[in-house]
């Protein structure tokens, strides 16, 4: 029995653990996979005060050290079901049930599909969403990038270092990303580097053993175009990982959590914290301060 | 004309101008003082994600380089007063006038006094309202903590390094601090360092050139003790930095300003952050947290 199970380790978890500790809570945090989350996904960070320009990956280690030396526990498995419906909430995974007066969940989200035909196929082989991930495997060659937020800004930039030519294909004509970032990619844009592809859609993926073309739909003339290119970097959106709290807890439409402003869900002793909730900003200092939030409520209740 | 003036030097002011510099937008930051705010007033921060123990002071001056290599602009300036009455806002320091499309508040907060007579005359002779800032004074000295607050254990943390020996006064029997915090101060009782005072007040101040004897009243029986301490350090809450603001935009009765979740107070295009505006916690990650929404929110609009 626990004071507290978090579930997940991101930025949200990990701060959650931090302050747990800091707070004498038993704390077990349970993770999927390593920690970090999506943290790990950002080559540097470079708006996290403090820090003017960390990777993603050290920032991470940085926070699970300072939640392991004040005590908190980790366990590395996979959360299958839960049962929240008595005082004592239950957490099951592949090892075994765990009981906790309070659950923080942190599961984050994660990317979302383009939705063509052969996407799965493909992936590895050419369809990535993880541009700092698997940039380095297309060094000096062709690729395209979808989406038209923050996300997909980042990683045109982060590519521009790496690859020959980057396409840069959006749905629409106005850009979702910071001002700051589509200057910055239009700077690179008039050295030829970048190519922008306005109001079109990726609809058809074609190879054989690679991924070697892509097909561009216009989403205001329906005209197509065939685009030869080595890798397509997806950046279309993010989706809540909250299959297993689904009918346990109250979710928006796209199945982020709802919150209180205090991090408690629809349920009593269960809190939810970072890119998971419903939120205004998903940042990872956002995350990270819902975590001492959840974790506040949590004594200020216990 | 600015896009974004930020009234405050805080973590708040500070994240604001991070995130305003990433988004390109022109950003001038309006210092009472020098950087940091209540930080500098921390000796050793644990538990901000990323840093496990480092001082508040060094924390804030991280911050503001990464705001000023991304371009924001640093004036030390008092805000006197303020017109928001028009689109573009209006800000009055002592050296001149200052116009933006949008108006970022971080003044903070500072402390409350204990309201006993002669408290200011013993201000600087042996009353004060930060530990950590004034400590090194006491050494080797008897002094006593007044407050029930995480501020307050924090206070007797920190100086049991120092003094001699320390009365921890507090009005109530239980303490507001988290557990941990408290858990910590009793053991060092144990030692005889600390000697609580519960259901106590301080009710008189007496000395000559320097504090030299407190009279606490007991809130429960209304028996009066005397203590000589050397001095009293003073941690009984906060009072906002809005004076200024007063009529301006909606506060609560204590004088904090009402935000939306997007950190927009009352008036459209003035935004309230960190520990100035009203919320459930207040630490340096949710100031944080709350510049960078309240920057997104700016972006969003403009």
């Amino acid at each position: 029995m626990y004071d507290i199970i978090i579930i997940g380790g991101g930025p949200a978890g990990l701060t959650s653990a931090i302050y747990a500790k800091e707070a004498n809570k038993s704390t077990l945090v349970l993770e999927k996979m390593g920690t970090g989350g999506q943290l790990n996904n950002i080559f540097t960070i470079t708006n996290y005060p403090g820090f003017d320009g960390i990777e993603g990956f050290e920032l991470a280690t940085k926070m699970k050290n300072q939640a392991l030396i004040k005590g908190a526990e980790f366990k590395n498995e996979q959360v299958i079901d839960v049962d929240f419906s008595s005082r004592i909430k239950k957490v099951f995974t592949s090892s075994g049930v765990y009981e906790a007066k309070n659950i923080i969940i942190a599961t984050g989200a994660h990317a979302r599909e383009l939705g063509v035909e052969q996407e799965k196929e493909f992936y590895g082989k050419g369809i990535s969403y993880c541009a700092t991930c698997d940039g380095n495997f297309f060094k000096d060659k062709v690729v395209a990038v979808v989406g038209g937020g923050n996300s997909s800004i980042y990683d045109c930039l982060y590519l521009s270092n790496l690859v020959k030519k980057i396409y840069l294909i959006h749905r629409r004509e106005e850009f979702k990303a910071s001002a700051g970032g589509v200057s910055r990619v239009q700077t690179i844009e008039k050295s030829g580097k970048i190519e922008l592809k306005l109001n079109a859609v990726v609809s058809k993926l074609m190879g054989d053993d690679k991924l070697k073309e892509i097909e561009l739909t216009n989403t205001k003339t329906g005209k197509k175009e065939r685009l030869q290119v080595d890798g397509v970097f997806v950046a279309v959106g993010r989706i809540p990982d909250t299959d297993v709290f689904e009918g346990k807890l109250n979710l928006t439409k796209d199945g982020f959590i709802q919150t209180k402003e205090n991090m408690e869900t629809s349920v009593s002793g269960v809190y939810a914290v970072g890119d998971v909730r419903e939120k205004v900003l998903r940042q990872v200092i956002t995350a990270c301060a819902d975590g001492a939030v959840a974790v506040s409520s949590i004594v200020n209740k216990d």
